[in-house]
């Protein structure tokens, strides 16, 4: 990416629209805890969704995908070699595609996947504080389950660490959102404190990136994505009384998004710039 | 079916007492996506789900059941023998079962084993206009992923040649919904634009397919299912600004449809009769 | 358990509190219709959800966990494994594992791996009065699918039977909830006639069970979880016209849960105290 990119939120609500006109079919590896709402996440903001991840088609659904998300949550061997064919197919036909290492840190099997998807040259790679430290090698970075354990701020000089490490886009995802690209580092503000306590809209989000990704290069692909999430997430906050109706509202702000609303309920601001 | 079955909103609202009363075990081996909406959908009607694929105990499970769904959406070998097992055991205890070919003609591998599938007696195929299209090896179906590409009268002719072929009454769904059983074509209206932007309704629409089909032969039992579906799902999105609250807005209404709620939301039309 | 132990509501909330207090990781391996209200509930109830099934890592993950729970909803072979090493594991490291055994009876492979799980030291089975009766090997259990078919206070004494056999405290739910540690039987009322119909209620209330698992003992912690979510269950009821928002309202409730709700929506009864 260039310095010349201006991050808006105007330029967020056009990489919407192009999206939305592009019904980008995105091809998700996940886990089951978050299929239906990734899809659901989806097809509310203007995507088509395909849950696809069996070694005997991975690689023909790719073919026919405009990205490819994979995530690691409930992970067990049969679904890790339909990750790794999916992943090198998606780089070799040139698509983009988002590894979120769900609960990297937490058990050695994990980590170790987590740190050979890494390498299969991913666009973005999405997850929380605790998740992108761990996976970066960062000391400190704890391992509580799933959940994050570390503030999302902790992580971004081990999000540039391993944005260089590995090329991939690095987004960290929290209270406050950053991407970077090990030079550039933006932080994205919105969403709400009720988010983390519905299950899986961590998961739903990086499906979100995916599809901003069919038409937006990585690093603008990441910064939109959040920004339209984080809009549309403080919106349906102001609708719920706890986070049992989250994710219905979610999908219904994230049907209704638009520039107004994108501007109402969201921010984008660059930290840091190549030159710094 | 003869040709003296007289289709009408009465009749639907007849049959879904009758499966109401009746609260037939509908076993379903269907999509990680579909799963907990399939079964939400079935509890509410009326009907009573399970979910059981094992290879070691889907046979036993069938013998115990009313009727049989399966649904390909997340495909994987192990499923499969499951899936032949649990087919090949519905017909042999003379149980209906049903099939859903998701996302056919979308890879190799999966219009394989829907083709494979429809040839082990399916009592009725459900799927949209680019699926059955496909699985009657109709040319022109388009295979974007799981949604469909094509209107559903387009394959009207591909439904009927699939229902010759294998035996089943076909149901394609889409904006307006057919059924037939090669020779009586049944439209049924209701429902609303915004299902297919809630994931696996379809799916869901499958698995009531199935509970109907408990306690009406074929032809009738996807009418009155679909009739039933449409008018709960128009009700539904009466209520909703969006997709997010749609499940939970369509198992209501599935829980409190009736006679008059089909009258209101539904309509039932033969297009061409077994003389045509 | 002594007989000095009181029951009541106040003790009740303060397990809520403490349980709030430690927000413990629970590891749940559970059948995948269940996976996201189990999610859900425990984020909402104030525990910290992972579902991690692998048999490549159940063993580590136990390590970091503070209790498991064991489901067998969607049973299938290359999941067993797991639940073995799982349960195995957490007894060597004293942590509290709670076993479910979704539609134990329906099937000989089902009954037999829950049989054979009850052995490796459950701290506490939950499960509807059928599949406690079965797997107590009480005549007179129906086996219709996952639903229950006897009245839940027809299976105290198979609970009881249960519970000295294997070691566990026996939670069976129902229009009233029992608990036994096979000498002490405490009832529980609350809930709603709806929460049957909405899927994986009783399964994510066996990951409640889990979560209050590790604050208390086991006769305590199933009491006082049911009891938590019988309060939280009739609460939510009184916000829906069906089952379609049933678990978004429970969610809600078990966010909002306290000592008041408690007290206004739920009751403890001891029934029959050691002596007796």
């Amino acid at each position: 990416m260039s310095d010349h990119t201006e991050f808006s939120i105007a330029a967020a609500a056009k990489a919407l629209d192009d999206m939305r006109a592009a019904r980008p079919l995105v091809q998700n590896i996940t886990n089951y805890v978050a299929m239906t709402i990734s899809a659901n996440v989806l097809l509310a903001v203007g995507a088509s969704p395909a849950m696809v991840h069996a070694v005997d088609e991975v690689e023909d659904f790719v073919a026919i995908s405009s990205a490819l998300v994979i995530n690691i949550g409930t992970l067990s061997a049969p679904w890790v070699e339909g990750m790794r064919r999916a992943a090198t197919q998606a780089v070799a036909l040139g698509k983009p595609w988002v590894l979120d290492p769900v609960g990297c840190g937490a058990t050695k099997f994990r980590t170790d996947l987590a740190v050979e998807l890494s390498r299969l040259k991913p666009a973005i790679i999405r997850g929380n504080a605790s998740e992108i430290m761990s996976l970066a090698g960062a000391a400190g970075a704890g391992g509580k389950g799933v959940d994050s354990t570390a503030a999302s701020d902790a992580a971004i000089e081990a999000g540039k660490a391993l944005s260089l490490a590995t090329g991939a886009v690095v987004a960290i995802t929290g209270e406050t959102d950053y991407v970077t690209d090990g030079a550039i580092v933006v932080a994205i503000e919105g969403g709400d404190m009720l988010m983390p306590l519905s299950t899986a809209l961590g998961c739903a989000l990086s499906a979100t990136v995916g599809a901003f990704a069919a038409v937006r290069p990585p690093l603008e692909a990441a910064v939109y994505a959040l920004a339209v999430y984080a809009a549309a997430g403080a919106e349906a906050s102001t609708h719920v009384a706890g986070p049992g109706h989250l994710p219905a509202e979610l999908c219904d702000a994230l049907y209704a998004v638009d520039a107004a609303m994108l501007e109402r309920r969201a921010a984008i601001s660059v930290l840091e710039t190549e030159a710094a």
